[in-house]
Order: C-alpha cells, then structure tokens, then sequence
C-alpha cells in the first residue's frame, strides 16, 4: 500500500468516524471539542454535521484556511493542557462529542499527551459523550467502542462515557 | 460537500488517473517524469505502479517524507523552466507518462505556469505519451482525453501525445 492509498485510507476513516457520531448523537444537545484545528478540514466537515454555534475548537495556533476558521468564541489558543482546565468552568459536563487529533510524527510522544489530556478533557464531557482519537485513551470512565465497518485498527479509537 | 470531503475526493480522483496510466501503459518502456515531489505521497505511489528506475522527479526543493525521496539520479532540484530545458539532451523523446501537480493557490499563475512549462515538456514525451495534471495544458500535440468514471470534471486533465 502506498503512502497515497494509506492517506486516503487514513482520511477516509476520520471522515467514517464523525459521520458515525453525528448519527450516534442525532438530536442530542451538547458541545462539540474539536481538539486540532489544523488545516481546519475536519472542523468544516464538523461544521457539516452539527451547529458552528456548538464547535469549539482547541489548538495552539491558527494556521488554517482562512474559511475554516472558528469565531473568536469558538478558537480557544493555546497547550491543551492549559486552555482545557481553563475551559472547566463554562463547560463542565456539557460536551457530548470531542475530536482529538493530536497525534504528532513521534509516537510515543502523542500517547504520552493523550495521557495528560485526559484528565482535563473527562470532566468536560456528559455521561453518554463520545471521543474520536487518533490516540488510545486509557480511563475508568471510558467505554472503548468498535469503529465503523471499513476503518482500519489501530487508526482511530472510539470510546463513551460511561452513565 | 465539506472541505474534507473534497479533499478526499481529490485525492482519490488523483489516484485513480495515476492507476488508469499504469494500466494503459503497462509493459510500455520509457520513464515516468513526476513535476512536483510535494510530500512524495504521489511518488511513493507511481513507485508502486512503475519501476522507481524509470522515474524522475523535477521540485524547486525537497520537502518530503525521507522515504519518499529519489536517489541523487532521480531527484532534479530547481525551477521547472530551468531545470525541464537541461534534461532535454538525455531525455528527449523518453518519457511514456508526465504527472503534473504543479497548481498552486493563485489560479492565473497556475494556468500561467502550465502554459510556460509546455513547450519545455512536449519534447521529452514519446508519441503516445500520457500527460496527466492537475492544469490544463493548451497545445496542437496532445489530445485530450477523457477522465476515469468517477473523477470529477476539471479537477484533472488528461493528454495523450499525437503519434
């Protein structure tokens, strides 16, 4: 398999994953965490999916296009690990969806930031709330789903909070 | 449609001409020339449709993925119009297919640039050579042709050579 077929298949998937849970959450209120903006194509395929008005989106920087850019609202600047305890107060227990794509090049390194994430992001989420990672979450209050028909292992992680 | 969705839709239709080359080209000699080493996702595919021997690949500079860069031989640093002029004495009339990515944001300046590159590179193809690019190409010894089932009108052009 090529590098092109792998990032088709890999593209592909992420997009198989959202479609999944806008269908999963059909109708139900909450937030959506998008964590990485990126180049700012899955906050619009997002934006496809569910009400801007409920996207937040976390990254350090904005470098995306510039259509595919959240109001200042929504475009929370900044680590992770400082702009997601930060986001507590407003948020806790009201998302129902976050996205993390927070894998870099070094493998070891994006498990290591999921590890950290996790404490901050659990609590933002309502009992029920799902998590699209392009990294494993390890967590008590977490469910591991199976991913939609189609997307390779080991690519993306679903999981559910527990109720 | 999102801007993952066409992002995906591009990349498959790309892949789907670069296999349709393969297919009409198999078992036919010549060198494959790749205009725009990129990320050198599109390399590492014609690599696994083609013999890496027979293709060169022409970039201002080398930004890809360690894998997916050519031996010494096979990689041309430099400005397309300079560089496609100096591979003519060794080149000239060799090559079976010619894959063009070489649009940038500026629409004009693509067009601009195809248009530039064209006299440039009808000499290195064989009769019957294939062009395929992401630009249309304007000129008495090609014909166009038409694009697989599937991919999408002028998101790829496709030109065979005049025997």
């Amino acid at each position: 398999m090529s590098r092109l077929d792998s990032f088709i298949r890999r593209m592909s998937a992420q997009r198989d994953c959202l479609n999944w849970a806008a269908e999963e959450l059909k109708g139900a209120p909450g937030a959506i965490l998008e964590l990485g903006l990126g180049n700012g194509r899955t906050y619009d395929h997002l934006r496809s999916l569910f009400d801007a008005e409920d996207i937040y989106v976390f990254d350090r920087h904005v470098k995306a296009h510039p259509d595919c850019v959240p109001d200042h609202a929504h475009m929370i600047i900044g680590d992770f690990l400082s702009t997601l305890p930060k986001t507590a107060e407003k948020m806790t227990g009201k998302a129902k969806l976050a996205h993390c794509d927070i894998g870099s090049g070094d493998k070891s390194a994006s498990l290591s930031l999921s590890d950290r994430i996790y404490p901050h992001l659990e609590p933002l989420l309502q009992p029920g709330a799902l998590i699209i990672s392009d990294q494993p979450f390890d967590g008590e209050a977490f469910e591991e789903l199976p991913v939609p028909a189609g997307v390779p292992a080991n690519r993306y992680y679903l999981y559910r909070k527990r109720i």
